[in-house]
Order: C-alpha cells, then sequence, then structure tokens
C-alpha cells in the first residue's frame, strides 16, 4: 500500500489530494517541521534530501511533487487525473506543475528558507521584501496564460488542480494581494469545496 | 515540423540532444540573451515566461524542460529516452529531471539571475558567494545516491542523461571542485563524446 510522508502547511499537500483524487488507498505519516523530523536519520533514509513529500510504493520510493502527481494520474487512469494518452496534453500538464514547482514555489521559499541561497541575515532580509514582488508576478503569468478556468487544463480537471490549490494557499502570506488574481482565487474556492480536498485537509490539520 | 528555441549556454541543451537522441526531424532558433532578444515582444509571444527553452510543435507551444525532455521520449518512442510503459520508474525519470530543474538548476541561478529574488546588490553578492557550497550539496546527492552509473537510471540511456549532461557544463564556473564528484565527472566525460551531443553543442556554439 502507498505511504505518504507529509508536512502540514507544505507543498505535500498537492500530492495527498490527488491521492484522495484517485481514491487511492494509503496511509500517511505526517513529518513536524517544527521538530526538525526531516532532518533526522529516520527520513533521511526515505529522502536524503531532507524534504517533504515522499511516496512510498511497493516498487520503492518517490520524491519530487510533479513525479509523484503524474505517477498517481498513470497508477489510477480511471481517475481520469491527466491525459495519459496524449504526450502534447501530457506535456502541458507537466509543462505548468514545472512551472509550479521550480520557479512559483522556489520564489515563495525565499520568505523562509532564504538560508538555501545565502547566510548573510541581511541578504536573508532583502529575499524576504521581494517576495511579494516576485510570487504576484508569477501569478500574473498563471492568471493571464496558464488557467484556462474552470480547471487548469480547462474543461478537465487534472493533477494541475490540487498542486495550484496547495500553492495558492501561501499567496496572502506572501504578501500577495488577492484581488489581482481573481481566476486563481476563484479556482482556490471551487477547489476548497471539493470533498477530497477537505479530507485531506482535514487530516492534514487534525 | 518541430521548432526549438534555445540560448547558449542554457539549459536548452538539454531538450536539444534528446531531439538529436530521438533522430527527430526539428529546426532551431537562436535567442541572444546578450541582445536581450528573450524579452522581446517577439519572443514574448512565444513564451511568455521569457525565458528558454520553448518548443514549437504542430500542437502548440511546450515550455519547460522536465515537460519537454517526456514530450520528446513520448513522441518518439523507438529511440527508447525514457521507461514510458512502467509508471514507476517513469517516476523516477522525472523525479530526478524535477530535481535538476527546481533544486540544482535554481541554486546555480544564483550566481547570474539573483536580481530575481532580491534587489539589494548586497544580498545579490551574498548569494552568488553561497553558489559553490549550496550547488555542491546538490551535487553530493546525485553522486551518492542519484546517479546509478553508467547513466543516470543504470544500464539504460534515459532524458536524464542530458539534462544532467547540461547543468553540468556549469560546475566550474559555479566554484564547484570537479574533483569531489567523481561519477558526475565521467557521465559528462562519456556524454561529450556521444556523436548527438556534439552535434547539438557544435550547433548552438556556432
Amino acid at each position: 500500500m502507498i505511504k505518504l510522508y507529509y508536512a502540514a502547511h507544505t507543498c505535500s499537500l498537492a500530492s495527498h489530494i490527488a491521492l484522495e483524487d484517485a481514491a487511492a488507498e494509503y496511509s500517511t505519516v505526517r513529518i513536524s517541521f517544527a521538530a526538525e523530523e526531516q532532518r533526522k536519520p529516520e527520513y533521511l533514509a526515505i529522502n536524503p534530501k531532507g524534504r517533504v513529500p515522499a511516496l512510498v510504493t511497493d516498487r520503492g520510493i518517490l520524491t519530487e511533487t510533479p513525479a509523484m502527481l503524474a505517477f498517481i494520474a498513470q497508477s489510477f487512469p480511471q481517475a481520469k487525473l491527466a491525459p495519459l494518452g496524449d504526450p502534447f496534453l501530457f506535456a502541458q500538464v507537466q509543462a505548468f506543475n514545472s512551472y509550479l514547482c521550480a520557479t512559483l514555489h522556489v520564489a515563495h521559499s525565499h520568505r523562509m528558507r532564504g538560508n538555501r541561497w545565502a547566510d548573510d541575515p541581511s541578504a536573508i532580509a532583502a529575499m524576504q521584501r521581494k517576495v511579494p514582488e516576485s510570487v504576484a508576478s508569477y501569478y500574473q503569468l498563471i492568471e493571464e496564460y496558464m488557467l484556462e478556468g474552470p480547471w487548469v487544463m480547462g474543461e478537465t480537471y487534472t493533477i494541475c488542480d490540487p498542486y495550484l490549490f496547495t500553492m495558492a494557499q501561501w499567496l496572502e502570506q506572501d504578501g500577495v494581494d488577492p484581488a489581482r488574481f481573481p481566476k486563481v482565487i476563484d479556482h482556490r474556492r471551487r477547489m476548497s469545496e471539493r470533498p477530497q480536498v477537505r479530507k485531506a485537509i482535514a487530516e492534514e490539520l487534525g
């Protein structure tokens, strides 16, 4: 059975929701960032990167949200979470998720994880000051060019949707005015009403 | 026919090599970063992100290296560039490429593109100072846990290989001692001997 290692308020929520969307049988293990469990030997044996999420499968361990989301979509094809039979449409799904992972999430990370990229406290503070601007600039591209509506890819719900929803949890904390991005906010609201999303969040915060 | 927009010395080389590996029919368009062509209206109409690479297909435009590499592998299955029939192995390929995209490449970008994440010149300088350490720490994980050898995924060449090779072009400029990572350097050397790699590089630098 699949086992998801997650931490509350992190990008692991995307995979958690996708497992619900897939009606997968799975269990979860909560990692406490407050207790720095992600850096303890027990967890590093699961994921040497010391980050969440990690997905333990009967074949081995997977990491990286875009890879895990595509794995969930491919492993539960009856849930129709990605256009698996069409390389171009599948690549569009992957391009969106890659953008969230490597651009949007990275910009966000400069608020809390600046020490990955600089040691100087004043540099870390300078990074934090720019987060509202950089994160907003990336949401601007999502709003204008990527989020087709009602779902990210248009009429069909895909693995892009839980990932965008997860990122959009952090908008206000990142100092971004949500009123600038009505399509993103409408998407967030509709996602928040889905029973699969409510169940995953309730478990993570419970 | 496929058209690849690339810039020399950037991550677009990975897709360029993969198109050669796939024996695809394609053309290329060089974008000059020196002339800031990536920010001009003509290119923003292709890729509003203002970055390379972009792949123009007869279905539309794709961006993001991990998505483009998977698209090339899926579009030219006879080239066997990814374990397409096995969701777990395919996810391992994608996890590696996602790590390069969102962690290794991002760390590297703090040397030349610090203004994405801070405005203060002293903060940008502080980011540059940390690049040798952060980039090396990520190569340490690749050397120790990810690069199976002789190719990234083991005996079989995949779309992970041109991507790692492309990143490894930047090791010395990032201030990382290549002697610390013999498996990565051996991989880089063997990649550099492949005719497909030589052809792609010769075109980009010609």
